[in-house]
């Protein structure tokens, strides 16, 4: 009898040490890294050992502990503390919820590291329940939506378990829809530069044992256009006020090809990734990441030496094209009357 | 004062050889395979030693040659030459070059082998007299319709020297306006999987001094939305009566961007690509190529050892979506008056 594997811990806390597992290193190796510095926090983050725009929202809760162990380690002054603290919140600029991390445990700063990290938990836990949630909302609303049975599903990046604290956004959603027994063949875009689609997302769903294949990311359009997807699911890491959704570069071709084809493209994040100070994705700062992400692939140069690799990493996907946001509080159609603030568990 | 670098040679025949320059190998060594039977052929066609539908045509053409070289010297019947002259023709699907090739040349087979050879140079030349003739009326077309100055220009896949038997389809355009110095930056998309972008076009910009950034696949809609492009040129292995157009995979999604920024999508081939016996994009065959060439890079698998990987090398661009096709014959834009058959140098 097929066993269910333990649930992936992408990032746990002990004693003063944030350990992930080391996503650079997935699929080949299934190793951890000991984060016990700001340094080795904020230099995880950048590598991206651990990413995912819920499991940035622990590291920042747990990033504080972190930093506030050295400080009695080290005898920093409260501007250094301060200081260090920001450089983790700061770490990258897309992604909401790694600042929405740090700022939320900071008011437990004054109570000692035990409220920290009590604070940090809740943030994992909440992160969890929250995943759990939303893939039932966003599961429903699938199902109600869309007559085709089996369900063929594509997905961009990575949205499981290793970017959360526990289940899953995007890939949550398809869990529990693999859960209901619905789903014939997910399509993993391989999502470049970094390729998180083929290593991690391919990882995630060979151990849950969901069928997929791996694609190119330009394959996507064709795929959705030649009628062979019924949904595309995405997670956010960061939703503007008017719905405007950044995510892994890519996402918004997706969308396109969705629209194009007239089949549902849906955004599935927890209500930490939802930014109503941010109006609309005008305003939202795109990472622009080493073109050297680009001219290699796994290590090898793929271009000629002098080539300069154009490498944003993200993408915003205009409310227009997205059919429906789901969070643990609402399923929300921009087009529709709900508005986005719904996401937050704000009445509308 | 900057030579200009001789003209890529992707293509040449010598004594019952064809000599190919190794695109497997660029753009890290620039190395020659002689294809002495057709067995190599099909082999360096299969592989892609040799690739772009223009080139692929002049292939054809030759490739018979080599048929007929190799037949007098192992003593086929002629049911067998046949046989093998069938298998050339068919070892890629996609292009409507290579059988068309294969056909023009057949006719002359009964006078001999330097007949044919005679009509596969006319392929070759006039392969590139057709794409300098091209790139005038598709640079013409481009600098009448985008105001902006210095242009910006996207490209997908490679349609360069090394695509043709020279000068280039799509980028013969891109190299045509350069020389008339009004090219800010090329936009190459890497083009995975197997990275002509990245590895062949990139190495033909660099080696003609314009200047460029390789980016992931997926950032190619998001490029243009944001409006950092003027304009996305490609070539195409097909072009149907209604003026649907097949093109390496990814193609279709950048029409689809271009299509929401309002931008031109521009299709650029020699008349020979065009196949009014196909209806429309529906009755193209899409070449469905090993997973692997998706999973693998270089030998190094990017993904579980398990993952499938869906490949198909091709996808197909609604008429719809493209604002001019460009032969050397005539620029067709499909929503307006003029018909396909105008690009074969038809009367319309």
């Amino acid at each position: 009898m097929p066993q269910t594997p333990a649930e992936i811990q992408a990032v746990q806390y002990r004693d003063g040490t944030i350990v992930l597992l080391d996503q650079t290193q997935l699929p080949g190796v299934e190793t951890y890294v000991d984060c016990t510095d700001v340094d080795a926090i904020v230099d995880a983050v950048v590598r991206l050992v651990v990413r995912g725009a819920p499991a940035l929202g622990a590291v920042g809760g747990y990033g504080v502990a972190v930093a506030m162990t050295q400080s009695d380690r080290e005898g920093w002054s409260s501007e250094r503390l301060q200081a260090e603290v920001t450089r983790i919140r700061d770490a990258r600029p897309t992604a909401v919820n790694l600042a929405w991390g740090v700022d939320r445990v900071s008011p437990h700063m004054a109570r000692g590291i035990a409220a920290v990290v009590a604070e940090a938990d809740a943030i994992a836990r909440e992160d969890v329940a929250a995943n759990r949630a939303l893939a039932e909302l966003g599961a429903d609303w699938i199902m109600s939506r869309i007559e085709h049975r089996p369900l063929r599903l594509l997905t961009h990046c990575n949205t499981g378990a290793l970017a959360t604290t526990g289940w899953g956004t995007a890939l949550g959603i398809i869990r529990t829809l693999a859960g209901r027994g619905v789903v014939e063949l997910v399509y993993a875009d391989e999502t470049r530069p970094l390729l998180q689609g083929a290593r991690l997302t391919a990882w995630e769903l060979q151990r849950e044992g969901i069928p997929y294949v791996v694609q190119a990311d330009g394959a996507a359009s064709s795929t959705i256009l030649r009628g062979l997807v019924d949904c595309a699911l995405i997670g956010a890491d960061r939703i503007a006020r008017n719905g405007d959704t950044a995510n892994k570069i890519g996402s918004v071709g997706v969308a396109l090809a969705c629209h194009a084809a007239g089949i549902p493209f849906v955004v599935a994040a927890p209500s930490s990734t939802v930014d109503l100070a941010t109006l609309s994705g005008d305003d939202i700062q795109i990472e622009l990441r080493d073109g050297r992400e680009v001219t290699t692939l796994a290590g090898v140069l793929t271009t000629p030496p002098q080539a300069q690799g154009f490498n944003p990493a993200f993408d915003v996907t205009p409310a227009r094209y997205i059919s429906a946001i789901v969070s643990e509080h609402a399923v929300v159609e921009p087009d529709g009357s709900s508005s986005v603030a719904a996401l937050t568990g704000a009445s509308s």
